[in-house]
């Protein structure tokens, strides 16, 4: 148990912003979100995993919809209450802690913001570990477990609880209310018991964001140069391509950023061309022609100088860029983590390799 | 008070497919469900709406969507059970009688069945007095009444209860999941108190519809010739057009059927032409370039020889039909109704001029 306030929170908007591999939006507006609520509320209380009692009843929360709608239609401030209440008495339940369900510049920003609103604890845990465009895209659905009940409200007082067959029926009709209510709304999902977090979550991803958030700020702070490869050390990272971003296609479709970001050779790459395709978040990454990452393992776009992450919303011609492959969660590589997160589900043409064996190659 | 059973269900379903004005669905669907119904748990009761009790909960039942979907994918009949355990658990009361929303073949059949199927009764009234293809186009709403919290259920098992801040984003939003749920899903909505019910509802519209059904009947089983002016005068219509069908354009868009039939005179009428545009229901009805008879009047068309209504679902090349003009339920006429369910809401570039007036015109 330990309390986050500013400084923590400055490093968890940019190491949750490196984890969700272009996706889970602006950290600059997550970052704001949850530094007003800590500064009006005071500072949140991180729990371990193990802290919480298997009987605590836990509630993620998240923003769902299209990653450049969200940074311009941004919440009310509201949300986190009419979801909590929405939640507590469809259960009748009292919620123990918030949850973040995914990584990403904004989704590990509103469950701090949340949490620091209404006076709850946050759990140090995630259903990914990075972030992925769709609702049943979580541990939790490897896991057997129900997306629903779940509660979603926008910014202008609009609510619906849903009960599904699926976790896919649940991405499929509330991904129509959030086109609906313009492309972007606040959710809360997979409500779950402490044991089943402890089960099936990915463990200590807050604190893992505020390391990597750190270490980054260090390497920046330090006015050093040639530190790229302390930058692959403290990531874990390999290095995949350098590159001036050459043109950018983006398509709002179903309250989803898909997209093409083509880039031209820099450095040691010079002559070399690589493009990242994506769907809210970064998919695959081909240099020369030739796949070296693709979902469920992470592809992470950075400036070349500072090491900041670019989310895909961000993205825009001219600017440099490291590609990073970081490796995944190591329940995505399993067969049931692929058949909901692999390369085949996002109509790729490839099967999975591991990113450490395609980078060998 | 008084029993419906097999013999008034077949007169209900003819008469509120007339009064849906192409809309509500296909009676030959409704009839089944209804009689099904019946026929396994017995007749229902139907109560005039004065002898419901101010405080007593009713609740309107029907289906949502688009005619020619409703018509092919059906309810799997589990659907009552589900929505009324999601509206009585939202609101922790007892449902005191089911009711319709609209007339039309299924709209008007559904909320007998539900009434059968879980032994409550029926309130012999509506929202319309017709069927409209939105859900905030409802008498409840010039009464300030909200449609939410309203609960939808698919036949898969699917199930969402909505909140909104109108009624127009209840329309925006249900619709959303109906499209994704495949374009037809059973709801109930504007759950109301006997007092709000006696003084918004259109009262007597099953009565209304059986008597209509049976004096179509009996004109029919007459076996008599030159009855047009018989019809008329049962339904106090205004014959608009008599004529072949020479085309149907038809869209499934945003679960609603938009479409226009275009009729080639026959009889008196040969030689003129005349179209028919509509969204769901019957919109507009013009003349050898003339309108004749627009929104919130009720246009319907029924088969020249044997008067049976023929809803937009159902229209085709080659059909010979008669075009009907009937007064619409006087609310609908007033500045408020007309801002809900005229002519300018649906796009048509007239104002609204009562029927009665266009006729003699």
């Amino acid at each position: 148990m330990r309390k986050i306030g500013e400084k923590e929170i400055n490093d968890i908007a940019t190491g949750a912003a490196l984890l969700g591999a272009g996706g889970g939006g602006d950290p600059y507006i997550g970052r704001l979100i949850a530094l007003n609520a800590v500064r009006e509320c005071g500072d949140v209380t991180l729990l371990s995993p193990d802290e919480v009692p298997d009987d605590a009843f836990i509630v993620p929360i998240a923003m769902m919809g299209a990653p450049t709608v969200l940074c311009e239609k941004a919440i009310n401030g509201g949300e986190y209450k009419v979801l909590s209440q929405m939640v507590e008495s469809y259960f009748n339940k009292k919620i123990f802690a918030f949850m973040p369900i995914e990584a990403g510049g904004v989704n590990s920003m509103l469950p701090i913001a949340a949490a620091a609103r209404l006076g709850l604890p946050l759990v140090d845990a995630d259903g990914m570990g990075r972030a992925f465009p769709e609702l049943q895209m979580v541990t939790f659905t490897i896991g057997g477990m129900k997306a629903t009940p779940m509660a979603l409200t926008d910014e202008k007082g609009n609510s619906c609880i849903f009960n599904t067959i699926t976790n896919k029926w649940t991405e499929e009709l509330a991904r129509s209310v959030t086109m609906s209510c313009g492309g972007s709304v606040s959710v809360c999902l997979y409500t779950m018991s402490g044991a089943d977090m402890k089960k099936y979550a990915v463990r200590d991803i807050v604190t893992r964001s505020e390391q990597l958030g750190s270490a980054l700020r260090l390497i920046k702070e330090s006015g050093q140069e040639d530190t790229e490869d302390r930058f692959l050390q403290i990531t874990e990272g390999f290095k995949l391509f350098k590159g001036k971003i050459l043109d950018v296609r983006r398509e709002v479709r179903g309250a989803f950023n898909f997209g093409k970001v083509t880039l031209d050779g820099i450095g040691e790459y010079k002559k070399h061309s690589a493009y990242v395709e994506f769907q809210n978040e970064n998919l695959s990454a081909v240099v020369d022609g030739k796949i070296m990452a693709t979902v469920p393992d992470l592809i992470c776009l950075v400036d070349s100088n500072t090491y900041t992450p670019v989310p895909t919303d961000a993205l825009k011609y001219g600017k440099r860029v490291i590609v990073v492959g970081l490796k995944c969660f190591e329940r995505w590589r399993t067969e049931a983590g692929l058949a909901l997160v692999g390369p085949h589900y996002f109509g790729l043409e490839t099967d999975y390799i591991p990113l450490e064996e395609r980078v060998k190659a």
